[in-house]
């Protein structure tokens, strides 16, 4: 089934609910109906009733019998003032609304709604003249249309659950009651998909950041900006060292920047007209400086880049830092690591020759591809372009200039991709890399995107061989994009099972009983001793040792539930033969303690 | 000759300018004149003539006439409606003004003078009935006294410079020219002390840091907000990387917490009411939360311990976090990284019982020492006690408890140690660490603060042996305190020649023609093999080739105005004997290419 067929399944489904609640309960009043990703939903209000959950079989149960008696979806196209005699008719008030709205200022509303365009305006037209109603058995709705033939045609479908909306999202305005249903073409396609969501359930990483102890949060704090435990902190610490040693390996270089600037920096950028009320603003008590919280770090680093002359010969100049951005999201928005207020970006900026955009961004893409082919996630590219809209800075040829570059070195890299307008930064064309999870989920990461606006807003140069001073193009890359974000794919991904060298806890070891003691400081001297270099470099072994007085079974059971890689069983029979008895997801095995830390130096691996 | 006796004789110099100014310019009318470090200074008003440092010589050689006639020191107590009445006559308006002020409000005045107590009032009281006339020669001036006997006592000086101070500091009030001037038991300690200032003035952090290229600033940015350019950052790596090494050896583990948070978190620790006027305001556009920018850490990491039940088994509990604080200090206190908007903390906190405060001391005072002996600063302690003020908070009896087994640690390590009351946070008496740099100056630098307040403030706790609730004790510590202001010492104190293992750039490969090109790749596959593992682990050699077509000595020069540790020169003899000549500041000398590497570990111990 394709996407448009799926789309029309989905939303035929949403009329098919509705009529189905009609039946249930004739006083329901619907709001809007639309398809989503994966299913459908309906807003109702059903005055001092309340659906839960336990109602669900008996709505599914009445939208079967619909679905069998295969009414035909019907349509007609009426004048909007007999529409709103049919909403006064039927009771329905809050079509009666949407109509009237229709009427005085026809696209903008239908805009409004949440992508079901109700009119049949066009574009800058004010106002709405005929619409459409749809029927279906004794059911009929204002509706665009996007449907089935027939309900018998609609596949597999589960409803899932039900949450408070207000009408048209707008807390001043009633509360109605949002009923979700998920659907696909066929009933193996919706049991695959209620697999993936009972196992991103098991995955949340909310709960496997308690469970795991990675990372906590505070109410004197506030939302939306946790603080990491030890454990999280060497996950966070693991993850940005392998980014950056990938791009230093590039001849990336580290600076530092501050948080915070005087506003007077993002009115140079031009990010203070786009985004000034995104920022968190921060006030002096002593002076008068307007300043902000910096939500990005390319105008900081095109500061350090003006601060002394450069020539054609000392580019690229290569830019790395991983440091903490600040975007003033709604607090409702926010919940996990998902979405956070304080976002830490592995963020670099290259400064480079046209002639060298090529060979900068296949170096950035080697590294971007080598990083998810090391944590197992498929990458697929967006090539992210402009559209017609006027929100982008900058000449229209050097876009489309760029946008060609991308792509080349797109597809020199073999990568599967499509392309999107619409998507670019209002500097510049990217390439957006999209990351498939484990359970089949994806998840915009890495991104490398150009710009041909800052270095000109910036005033910046350096000299050609001729002396003369030239623009550089800048080159924007961030690898895992936010660690917080990427934290919590990441978590989802591998369910808490970290691999090896990015565990927090690597290792730990298990004693049966106190005869072992002494043999035990002999292995944690080898443990101590072992440095894994690869991925990443310079990553001390992480062990603890669980010699209390307590059963294996419940020490093996602790490491366990804590997610440990490598558990090391040692008992007298281990002391005795020189070995170890280790114990990982995939089953036991003896390892001689004299080989040991080349065992674990391949775990790396 | 002893403090006190070297306070009267800059104080003595003070009057002796002053007269020296009145049979200059008899027009003169005077200000205060105090000692202070090392000298003194007189506040002159000349109305509009202007001293200039080739006025210098002629005030001093007025002010040895005066020296030589060896006018003896008198004073006369008188009231102060006589003392009035001398300043009218002489016509001196700013000690009518201190006069009337004095007679007004006594000891607040008098405080207010920068240390010159003009009165005899006590405190508490609010009226000066009598003031003090002190003379010598033809010159008299209301003083509090402090004078040597005779003029001829003095010992050897130096006008320094002149600047503008507006009169009690007050930038309403006219604007006067305070003349600074240094002073010595001995013409040594004078000459001493000249030579250092010149030796300062040359080792300039805010020079040095143009010149080696180590951080920039941006009028865009703001004051007080530097950016470290790649040079700099590794400074800054390499040094907390150092720091953060030596406690992770006694077990501290990483932490991260975010730059904001809700001032809740600062009401509940008690730092808003104490210094909720020296903090940056975080304003949310989206939300109604009322914000800060962190300038400390410590409540941060309360909530981290917070975040899960402890047990008297695992404590102590220690976190590490090397992360950026902010305070809204006043612009005209900013320059250079002496005094910074955003510094950086190498910070650290114990939660520990009270059995093991002194086991933690101890720890974190090895790490001190080690470090600044790494860095070759030696160091003194400094016991900073609460005084009788009313700022502190917690009982009295916890304080004396804590101030004494500080005391006990700190005589334990052997270091040289004052004590001085009246220097403690408001939590917990602390121990500060001063460091002397190579050109004798003192600095403070590491902390260590014992802290029984913050506990209970945030109820934190830990069970003991008996399952009973009981308050943790936090010990805060930071070896290199603020970074930036740390390394604005350190700079100073090496004048730009860090050590090998710190150095940003470490080995600049210089050839002295293109035949050895093939042998230079051998010594770079060498060197970047080569990873040193002390005082910093994991530290691999930074190094750069310089092949240009350029002579030697241009490549030499430029190496050593960068300060780079070691020079290898490479030319076709070195090619032929299979060997590099190395040069650094104490010379030059001959490696065998087969004993390099071992020469550069060598080079970092």
């Amino acid at each position: 089934m394709d996407e448009d067929k799926l789309k029309s399944m989905r939303h035929s489904l949403a009329h098919i609910m509705a009529q189905a609640v009609q039946h249930l309960w004739p006083e329901a009043k619907f709001g809007v109906g639309p398809a989503i990703d994966n299913g459908f939903y309906y807003d109702i209000d059903l005055g001092d009733t309340t659906i839960s959950e336990s109602d669900f079989k008996k709505i599914e149960k009445e939208m079967r019998s619909i679905i069998n008696k295969d009414y035909e979806f019907t349509h007609r196209d009426v004048a909007i003032d007999e529409a709103l005699a049919w909403a006064e008719e039927t009771s329905q008030p809050y079509k009666t609304e949407l109509l009237n709205d229709l009427k005085r200022s026809g696209t903008t509303v239908a805009r409004e709604l949440d992508g079901e365009l109700l009119g049949t305006a066009t574009d800058g037209e004010s106002a709405v003249e005929t619409v459409s109603l749809y029927s279906q058995g004794d059911y009929t709705d204002l509706c665009r249309g996007g449907h089935l033939s027939r309900t018998g045609e609609v596949g597999a479908f589960k409803l899932m659950r039900v949450a408070g909306a207000y009408w048209r999202g707008n807390e001043n305005n009633p509360q109605m009651q949002r009923l979700y249903g998920v659907a696909f073409a066929t009933k193996e396609e919706l049991d695959a998909h209620l697999q993936m969501l009972e196992e991103a359930k098991k995955r949340d990483h909310r709960k496997l950041g308690k469970d795991l102890d990675l990372y906590t949060t505070s109410n004197l704090v506030g939302v939306g900006l946790p603080m990491f435990t030890p454990r999280g902190t060497i996950l966070r610490d693991v993850l940005s060292g392998y980014s950056n040693q990938l791009r230093m390996a590039h001849g990336f270089q580290k600076v530092w920047t501050p948080h915070i600037t005087k506003k007077d920096l993002y009115e140079a950028s031009g990010h203070w007209a786009k985004f000034g009320d995104e920022l968190f603003l921060v006030k002096s008590q002593e002076t008068s400086d307007e300043m902000a919280l910096k939500p990005m770090n390319c105008p900081h680093h095109t500061q350090i880049f003006a601060s002394q002359p450069r020539s054609y010969k000392n580019m690229p100049v290569r830019f790395l830092e991983t440091t903490t951005d600040y975007r003033d999201e709604k607090t409702g928005e926010l919940g996990g690591l998902n979405r956070v207020r304080s976002l830490t970006q592995d963020d670099s900026h290259v400064f480079c020759r046209t002639d060298q955009i090529e060979a900068e961004i296949e170096g950035l893409m080697t590294a971007a591809r080598t990083l998810y082919a090391t944590i197992d996630m498929p990458l697929k590219v967006r090539l992210s372009y402009r559209d017609d809209g006027d929100g982008y800075l900058g000449d229209i040829e050097l876009w489309k200039s760029a946008q060609q570059q991308l792509k080349s070195a797109v597809e020199a890299s073999g990568l599967s991709y499509f392309e999107q307008e619409g998507e670019a930064a209002f500097y510049g064309p990217k390439i957006d890399f999209m990351a498939t999870d484990a359970i089949g989920r994806e998840h915009q990461v890495a991104t490398v995107q150009l710009d041909f606006v800052q270095p000109d807003r910036f005033g910046l140069e350096y000299t050609d061989t001729e002396g003369n001073a030239v623009r550089p193009v800048m080159i924007h890359c961030a690898l895992l994009g936010s660690i917080e974000r990427f934290l919590s794919v990441f978590i989802e991904h591998t369910s808490g099972w970290f691999p090896f060298w990015a565990a927090p806890e690597q290792v730990r070891i298990l004693t049966i009983n106190d005869t072992v003691l002494e043999y035990v400081e002999e292995i944690t001297t080898i443990i101590s001793d072992t440095v894994l270099m690869s991925p990443l470099r310079y990553n001390e072994v992480r062990y603890t040792t669980d010699v209390r007085n307590e059963s294996l079974g419940k020490k093996i059971r602790e490491a366990t539930s804590m997610k440990i890689p490598i558990q090391l069983i040692v008992g007298p029979q281990d002391k005795e033969s020189r070995q170890v008895s280790v114990r990982t997801q995939s089953g036991e095995t003896k390892v001689a303690l004299a080989d040991l830390a080349e065992y674990l130096k391949k775990c790396s691996l």
